[in-house]
């Protein structure tokens, strides 16, 4: 490989491979079962924790697999971006790994963000115990009322009052919302309408119990609900909180939200690589354990192309994923923008293409609960509408090409 | 058009879409979300049926709107497999409308089979509810042990011992095991193994009451449990039926499963075509209703040529499926075997098609619980799996395709 | 088949399929290689035509092959657009015999054009000599330096003065101008710069050999001349014919260009399909007389599936397209136009599609001059530019699909 | 770019874009002209060079921009794969380019087999000569009798009788065998058909001129004969050469074969992503150029994601291409096999998607001599079939995928 990780990355992988083969993997049939068994349901108030997985999770924190996106050496592990690529995408062979090691999105960029930007008082009161993984957080930016592919539309409000912010909106797919940990949001919000374009919207903490908050449902993403996590719906009617909770500044928000996307990408994607050579993976084991006609599914008509074509398509995207890495590691997020926009587009894509094949294959196994393959249809399906779909991403890809050429 | 309807479909094509646009859309949302409420659990033994949509089913009956789907003009409508196919598009608009017309699968081509192979005492017993919209059926087929797209992995048997048959096997994907109604099964199993390939297996109706039959579960089907209609696994245990309860004959198995599968595979394709013309209709509203970057949705990068590409991917599959229709009524099923064989791999693809389109311009709406997008998706890639995948019947149409020519 | 063709149709059906049978194809690969050597050059006045193709035409038109097209009973055959779709398919299987028959673009389209909008006198100087097959005939619309998609770009003039008519204008990729006989132009032009959009242009009768009239060159569609047929640009400086070469009237260019449209898009659109059916015959041949790694080609990989999948394709686009024949013959080509901008852009599509797969199966000698198929995959690619790219007629089916729902 | 090339490879960049900016694009559309002037004709005997080209190559040489393909520091440039890599690539933006720099095939790979294998009375008569540029080379080694993708089903034979070898064979698809000072051909056949498997075959040296050499033709290749290189059919009749012709040994054609194809493959798949970079070029600049409905025909419909797609696609098939000559430099041929397999269906295919839409923007242009994009388009298209189809590429990176697992 050419984008060579150092030999902290390695030795990572390599433990964290182990974790996953021998703790994760053999497990995991029986936790999506019991995850299905208590949390199947839409009362999220009843979800619960698989104490099992808090066991489990306790383990990979002693043995140092915790927080390993965080780029600070204290906090964190202190890894590159194109270091923590590959971790990442070892996480992503389960849907239930990255929490596991306090890797999980929206955490990481929630997380990422109180770091970079967090006064040192809202550090210790949330980015602390998030590190510790004891409190889970959401990100609140999406809204039902219009299409948010353009942030331009967006309605949510903070206004100044005295010492505090006053808070109104109404948003949905604020993941994680769930969760019986989730204590805290970040609410982005217009709050300089007449400003400049990226001037105008700011993004403030909100503590859940803060008094106008409403969560009104959570949402079935692609007919499940992601319990114990949840994709919630929430209003904020009337929201005060003190203006300490403003992070970096007023009409900060936009800014915050780009520099939240770089690496956030990066690990979306590689996830959904993991995923993907996941899906390849029990695509090949199905097709060689079931036969018909006399000859193993993976045998029949164009399966073995199936094969090929999935393999060619994850190498290229995770090419394509850690030259993003790897610009952002060494020339910055502005010089990686059309990377980051393609593997955007790219990844969960190749994802999607991967687990089409994959449930094909398996046949009506494929489509239930038995397998992850679903899950990882969510997974891509999800992201190619979250943070932007698809086509405001080709759009960014298309100026930026004529832009290098001195057009628009 | 030129598959031209008589006038009696025609004049019922009005009167069921005059239904389905007063009565059933603009409550479609209310009712997927009550069912959800109520039903969204795993826990099938739970399931109820919503009043509102059985006093719609009294009315439908009422209006003459009720069992369109059987070739007998008086116990059904009396339609030709072309009369009827529009009608089935027009109720695949619609999620919850076969069931009001009784004309929901498996429960049409189970009636089928009755009607056209059943014993006098058999239809007295199982058909006249069928055809009542008093009781439901299932149809036990796959299995979860073997590839089921070869049929000669059958493990399921029948056997006779003295005046009853004894039947053993552990199958699949019934659906609508969990409807509080369900009370028949016709299972399939071998019951001659040396012989024919062909003349192998049988058919026998089996009550679910009948000791030895375990419901074990309910599956989920891209994330949702389809409730209250459910997906059900089920084992046979030294099931022991009388012997009149086997259907047609012994080895007659493959036969009916033939003879049931041309008209079903019809009404299957139409609805997936009246599916895909509902997901177009909300794409294109949805375009015009939401806004980015100065201009509707619709208006934006490649939307309109998508919408398009929709319209003539839908006339297409319409017109072969029409043709299928036509052949099967004009010269019989083995006529139309290219065509059945061949809209089976079009139409659930065009359905998948065009709703992925329209999840895309819905953004996070078209996934979630709010649109019955993600519903279709499911339809749509369940029915790639369902009778066959999409391979088996690529296959066969190659097969004809080099008969055809002399070749093999 | 449903759009059950007349039994005079299924009788010319026949014949022409002998004739293809029996004259055409087994000379084909002759005849192609002889036009090669002969004409295979860009020195389009030395192109001539094979004396034997010349014979065989005579041998057409004494069996009532000829000029099939034209819905005159007494000039042509008098069939209607729907009873010749199925001959222009059969004649579609080679390049070489729309020619024979007297069938050939575009000088059907220009025959339709005289007969019906011709003056008595236009029709007895041009109209008579091109139904003998005597006379060739060019159509002067696109031109090189603007994109011709957008009608209203046209820069060609046609002035009044006096009693004659004053041209001006650089026309290319007329086809039919390096042939041996060609002798008449229609030439289309901005008369009316000023009137409604659909108003300003005309269309005139330009013999060609008026002095002002220069052939530049021949283009190359793919590679190749297309000879002895061409398709030339030329130049028109200050071109006079006398007024009454105008075609039916001032302003009337694009009425007469739309009226011409929809026969010959069913025209187009049925011998792309004849291409693929002779294209997906070719490919089985081959497939099964070529082995490696000891199987026919046809057997290996997903081959088979590719055989389904031309099949299935071609199927859909043939059924669209008699339904657009359909609906111009019983409801006119208004009624027709979703259907006719549809075709347009699925048949060739169609055919690129299976004449890809059949180059692919063929290796190295798929690429050369012993097979027709580059020559198919030429006629394929131009015309998904000709009269239109893919995009324009796209966007006519969405504005036609909105339209229909009372939107814009 | 993290495959960060070395100092040396990017002054040659540099040079290299500079003389391609300065002297070959410019005068690239005049050249293809008079080439077709000149040339475009089958008769082969009587093609030219350019002369104008003909002194461009002689000051390329005085650059230094000379045989850069070559790994040997003193015959060549001493460059490794991957620094050559962006070379071919930056040469591969103009078909006529990689001959101004000794660098076309098929002589680069008959001068790495001389080289590598030849002994030092091959290289001083051969190697020399073509290196020099003054000698041209032929590879014979696909028949038109036999599916050549399965290299067991050669005909081709070589015997030993003496000092002598006698060859007879029928080849086609030898690729510069009607240029002016095509020389040389390096013949593969069968030597001993009951070896194992890759034991069987021998290259052997034949001067051209050797009696029972007949070049039965030139070959169209996408309708164009590629003058004066052309694709030639050439028959082996009794040929008998010296037999210090063989190349390395008696059974060992395979095993040269192989080791051609690895620094080979890169060569032809950066070439064509040069092709593909140039052909967005062209489309990027025609879409700006020329209007339509009132707008840039870029800004159109799609086709701004068309833009964008096509810089992904070729972003990722670059990285892969750079990834397989890396780990060739770095870990040798066979580590780089799945890598190898992978660029060779991917980067033609990647031409031909974006050299597609490219023409089509270009509308009939791009059809035609006026522009380098039919010509890109037949390299993309003849490069999915020579040196083994798409298909048998596929299967090696499925048989590779399977043995990694350890299965097969």
């Amino acid at each position: 490989m050419a984008f060579v990780p150092s030999a902290r990355s390695q030795a990572l992988q390599q433990q964290l491979t182990e974790f996953m083969t021998t703790r994760v993997l053999p497990n995991e049939a029986r936790w999506l079962a019991e995850n299905h068994r208590l949390n199947g349901h839409g009362d999220w108030q009843r979800w619960q924790l698989l104490p099992e997985l808090q066991a489990l999770k306790q383990e990979a924190r002693e043995q140092g697999l915790w927080n390993l996106f965080l780029p600070d050496a204290e906090l964190g592990a202190g890894l590159t971006t194109l270091e923590y690529a590959p971790l990442a995408e070892i996480m992503g062979h389960s849907l239930l790994a990255p929490e596991l090691f306090n890797c999980n999105a929206p955490d990481t960029g929630n997380m990422e963000v109180l770091y970079h930007f967090g006064s040192p008082e809202q550090q210790a009161r949330w980015l602390t115990p998030l590190l510790a993984g004891t409190l889970r957080s959401v990100f609140c930016m999406t809204e039902p009322e219009v299409a948010s592919s353009d942030a331009t539309n967006m309605a949510a409000t903070i206004e100044r009052d005295g010492d505090e912010l006053v808070l109104n909106g109404h948003k949905w797919w604020s993941t994680g919302l769930g969760h019986p940990d989730a204590g805290i949001a970040i609410f982005m919000g217009l709050c300089d309408p007449d400003a400049e374009r990226h001037r105008r919207h700011a993004m403030v903490l909100v503590p859940l119990d803060t008094p106008g908050v409403t969560i009104e449902r959570m949402l079935t993403a692609c007919g499940d609900y992601d319990a114990p996590y949840g994709h919630g719906q929430v209003r904020f009617d009337q929201v005060r909180v003190p203006a300490d909770h403003l992070i970096k500044g007023w009409g900060e928000g936009f800014a915050i939200a780009q520099g939240r996307l770089g690496p956030g990408r990066i690990h979306h994607c590689m996830r959904c690589l993991g995923a993907a050579e996941r899906s390849l993976a029990l695509m090949i084991e199905r097709g060689q354990q079931r036969s018909a006609f006399g000859r193993p599914l993976l045998k029949l008509g164009g399966n073995l192309e199936k094969v090929a074509e999935a393999r060619i398509a994850i190498e290229q995207a995770r090419l394509l994923t850690l030259q993003a890495a790897w610009k952002i590691d060494n020339h910055g997020v502005r010089a990686a923008m059309t990377d980051i926009a393609a593997i955007k587009v790219v990844a969960p894509r190749v994802l999607q293409q991967v687990v089409e094949m994959a449930i094909q294959l398996h046949g009506g196994a494929g489509l239930c609960q038995d397998h992850p393959l679903m899950g990882f249809y969510a997974q891509a399906r999800a992201l190619r509408l979250a943070d932007g779909p698809d086509e405001v991403h080709l759009a960014s890809v298309a100026k930026l090409e004529l832009k290098r050429r001195g057009q628009s």
